[in-house]
C-alpha cells in the first residue's frame, strides 16, 4: 500500500528515538507515580488499622509488625514465583547488560512485573531499602518492552541504537525516583559505565528530562525538590572547611566499611547452608527487627526514612529527637541504620541501597554538627547543613559516585553548600577508592 | 643516597595525581586571578584617562578607540612574533590532543604565555571576544609544563595518567573562569572528548574543584556567583513552558545560524588574499567597529559583558536600556552583538566565543521575556528569568554542550528555573544539531 508523504513524515517522526525517549519519560513517570499511590495506601492503610486499635502499646507493635511482616514475605514471593532475577538492586547487572553481556531473563516482562510489585511491598515493609537501584532496571525493562512494538523498529534492528536507549532508560529511572533530571544522568553513567559515549549525552538528558518533568507536572510536586532547605549564603572560615573535610574521611571510611560488611553478610550467606536456604526465613527475621527498630524507638522513624532526611536538614532544633537525648538517639539510629541496612540490602527481595545510605550519612552529618555546635558555640553552625554534607558524603563513599553532590544540588533547591558538598564528596570518594572498590563493583565482583 | 621511610612516603604522596592536581589548580587560580588584576588595571586605566580629558564626546570617542586599538594590536604581536599557536579559542586544538593527535608547539611555554598576555590585551580591546576558551588550553599547557618538574617523573612516564592530567586540567580551566566547577568538569568532558573514561572522572573533579576553591579563597568572592539572582520559586503554567519551548527553538536556530556565519567568514578569510595576509588590519579594522559600538551606544556597555548580563539577569526594570526604547536597544544588541562576534572569533588572538554568544543569549532571553511581558500582562512575566533561560539556551545552540544548565545554575546560584533551563538547553542543541555542527567542531573541521 502506498502512503501520503505526511503520514509517512508523521511516522518517522513518532518511530525515531527522541519519540520514544518521550514516551519512555512518559511511562516511567506515570508508573512511578502509580506506585506512589500504592505505597501511600498500603502505609496509610496501616495507619488505619493502629488508630483502630485500643491504646495499647505491645498489641499495636504486633498488629504493626505483622503488616510489615506480611508484605515483606509478598516481596519475597514476586522474586520466587514471578522472576528470580528481581532480587537486589539491579544496577551491577545493568552494567553487565550496557558492556554488552547479554544476560537472559533479566529483562523479560516477568522482572517487570516482580521488580514493580516486589520493590512496593519490600519498601512498605519498613525493610532498610531504598527503590532507586530497582528503577533503574524497571525502566531498562520498559524501554526493552517499548522496543518490542511495531513503530520502533528502526531503533530495533540498530544494536548501538537500542543500546544508546538502555542506556538513556538508566538515567530516566534515577531521575524519577530523585526527581533530579542532571544528577540522574550523572548517577546512571557513574554507576553503569566504564567508558561513556559523549554522544549519548543528549539522548540521556531528554530521558531523564522527560521522566522528572512528567512525574513534576502529573504528581503536581512543583519543583521537585523533596527535602528543600533554606540557609543563609555565606563564606566558610577554615576552620568549618576543616570540619568538612573530616566528615568526608569519616564518611569515606564509614562508606568503605559499608561495602566490606555486606560483602562479608553475604558471603556469610553462600557458605551457610540454613542461609543460604531458609531465604523466607532471613527475610522475615530481618523485616521482625526492622519493624520492632522503626516503631519502637523514641524518634518518629515511622513516618518514613524521607521524614526523617526531612528533620535531619531542617535548620531548627531536632525537639522529636530529644528524648532521652538527641546524641543518644542520633547515635542508635546511626548504628542500627548501619546494620539493618547491611543486612537488608542483600535479601532476595528487590531493594536498592541509595536512600538508607543517605538517611544514615544525614545523621551522621547531623551527629557532627550538634557535636561542633555544642563545642564550637561562636562558630555559629548550622547542624542542618552538616547533614547535608553528610548525606551526600555517605552516599558518595559508598557508591563512589560523585553526582551525588548534582543529586543533593537538586533535592535540596540550593547550591550554598555547594562547596563543602564537593570538598567532602571528593573526600569520602577518594579515602573509601583507597580502602575498597565501590559497593556496586563489590557486588558485581561477589556475584562473579 | 638511602632515603628514611618517612621521606620516601612524603615524596610518594607529593609526586601524586593528587598533589599534581591540586598544584595544578591552585596554579590555574593565582594564574586567573593575576590576570584579572591585570585587565582590572587596564580597563581602569582607560576610565582615568577618559575622567582627565575635557568633556567633548568626540575627543573622548577617538581616546577610547585608540586606547582599545593599542591592545588589539599587542595581542595580535603576540601570536605574531611570540607564539603563532596562541591564535584563536583552543578547545578544537584540545580535543585533537585528547584524542591522541601530537600537535607540537601547543603545549609549550611559547604558547602559554602568548595566550595569557595576548587574551588579556585582547580582552581589554573591546572584541567581542571570551577567555573561557584560551584558558582550558592554557590550563593544559600549565599542566604539561608541571609535569616537567622532576617530582612528577611518574605521571610523566606513564602516556595514560599524563592524558588523564591534561584531561583534567581543561576541567580545571573551565572551572576557574566560571567558577563552576561541576559546571566546568561536564563542559570540559562535552567538547574535547568523543569517549570518557568514567574513572577520570574524579581526577577532573578534584582539579575543577581546586580551581574553583582557590580562586574563591584567595579572591575572596565568596561563592562565586558572579550573576546571582533572586527569583521566587514557583510553577510554570503551560503557557510558560511553550514560551520557554519557543525560546529554545530560536536560540537553536540562531545558533546553528551563527555556527554557519563564522565558518563562511572564516572561508572568505582564506579566499581572499588580503584577508589572509593583512591580519594586523582586520584586528584594526573589527576592534575599531567593536570600539565606536561599545562607547557610542545608548546603553552601558562600555561597563563590560558581566555588567550587561547583570543587567539582563535582574528582576528589575532595564533603566538604563530605555533610551530610546528598551526593545530598540535589545534588538540592535543583539544584532551587532551577533555581527560583531561571528568576526571577533576567527581574528587571530587568542580569543573565546563562550561568553560573547552568553551575553547574546541573555538578551534575547530578555527581550522575549519583555515582548511576552508587554503581551500577556496577567501571565506575570519575569523578563531576567528568560534572560537566564536565553543565556543557556544560546550557548547550548551554539556550543551543543548540555552542561551549559549547570553552568548557569552554578553562575547563578540558584535553581529555581531549572525546568525551563533544561528544557530550552535540550530543544535548543536538538534544533541546533539539525542544522549545523557545534561551533567546535565546525572550526576543526574548517581547520582540517
Amino acid at each position: 500500500q502506498r502512503r501520503s508523504a505526511i503520514t509517512r513524515t508523521i511516522i518517522f517522526v513518532l518511530s525515531s528515538e527522541w519519540s520514544f525517549l518521550t514516551v519512555l519519560g512518559f511511562l516511567s513517570a506515570a508508573l512511578f507515580l502509580t506506585t506512589e499511590i500504592a505505597v501511600d495506601n498500603i502505609l496509610g492503610g496501616r495507619l488505619w488499622i493502629l488508630s483502630a486499635l485500643p491504646n495499647l502499646s505491645f498489641l499495636r507493635l504486633i498488629v504493626w509488625t505483622l503488616y510489615s511482616l506480611f508484605f515483606s514475605i509478598i516481596a519475597r514471593f514476586c522474586v520466587e514465583y514471578i522472576s528470580p532475577f528481581a532480587a537486589g538492586s539491579g544496577i551491577p547487572e545493568m552494567k553487565s547488560i550496557l558492556s554488552g553481556l547479554k544476560l537472559k531473563g533479566y529483562l523479560s516482562f516477568d522482572n517487570l512485573i516482580a521488580k514493580i510489585v516486589g520493590n512496593v511491598v519490600a519498601y512498605c515493609s519498613d525493610l532498610s531499602i531504598g527503590r532507586e537501584g530497582p528503577y533503574i532496571m524497571i525502566c531498562g525493562i520498559l524501554a526493552n518492552v517499548l522496543l518490542k512494538l511495531d513503530i520502533f523498529y528502526r531503533i530495533r534492528s540498530d544494536n548501538s541504537s537500542k543500546f544508546q536507549m538502555l542506556s538513556a532508560a538508566c538515567a530516566g529511572g534515577i531521575a524519577t525516583v530523585f526527581g533530579s533530571p542532571v544528577g540522574g544522568v550523572l548517577f546512571s553513567i557513574e554507576v553503569t559505565s566504564t567508558y561513556y559515549l559523549i554522544q549519548n549525552l543528549t539522548k540521556s538528558f531528554l530521558c531523564a528530562f522527560c521522566a522528572a518533568f512528567f512525574t513534576s507536572y502529573i504528581g503536581n510536586h512543583g519543583l521537585l525538590t523533596p527535602f528543600v532547605t533554606h540557609f543563609d549564603s555565606k563564606t566558610f572560615s577554615n576552620g568549618k572547611i576543616l570540619s568538612f573535610i573530616m566528615l568526608g574521611v569519616v564518611c569515606g571510611v564509614l562508606g568503605a566499611f559499608f561495602v566490606v560488611a555486606q560483602d562479608y553478610v553475604s558471603k556469610m550467606r553462600k557458605k551457610y547452608f540454613w542461609l543460604s536456604k531458609d531465604r523466607y526465613k532471613q527475610v522475615c527475621i530481618i523485616s521482625i527487627i526492622s519493624s520492632i527498630f522503626t516503631y519502637a524507638s523514641f524518634m518518629p522513624l515511622h513516618e518514613g526514612q524521607f521524614y526523617t532526611i526531612r528533620s535531619m536538614f531542617s535548620d531548627t532544633k531536632l525537639t522529636e529527637w530529644e528524648r532521652p537525648s538527641v546524641y543518644f538517639n542520633l547515635i542508635y539510629f546511626i548504628i542500627f541504620k548501619f546494620f539493618l541496612t547491611v543486612v537488608s540490602i542483600g535479601l532476595p527481595v528487590p531493594c536498592g541501597l541509595f536512600v538508607p545510605v543517605f538517611v544514615m550519612g544525614s545523621a551522621i552529618g547531623r551527629l557532627w554538627g550538634e557535636v561542633l555546635s555544642d563545642l564550637f558555640p561562636d562558630m555559629l553552625i548550622t547542624p542542618g547543613g552538616f547533614a547535608v554534607v553528610g548525606a551526600a558524603a555517605m552516599s558518595a563513599g559508598t557508591t563512589r559516585a560523585l553526582s551525588t553532590c548534582v543529586i543533593i544540588f537538586e533535592l535540596t533547591g540550593q547550591l550554598v553548600y555547594m562547596f563543602p558538598v564537593l570538598i567532602s564528596v571528593i573526600v569520602a570518594t577518594a579515602v573509601g577508592n583507597l580502602l575498597s572498590p565501590s559497593v556496586y563493583d563489590k557486588i558485581l565482583e561477589s556475584k562473579g
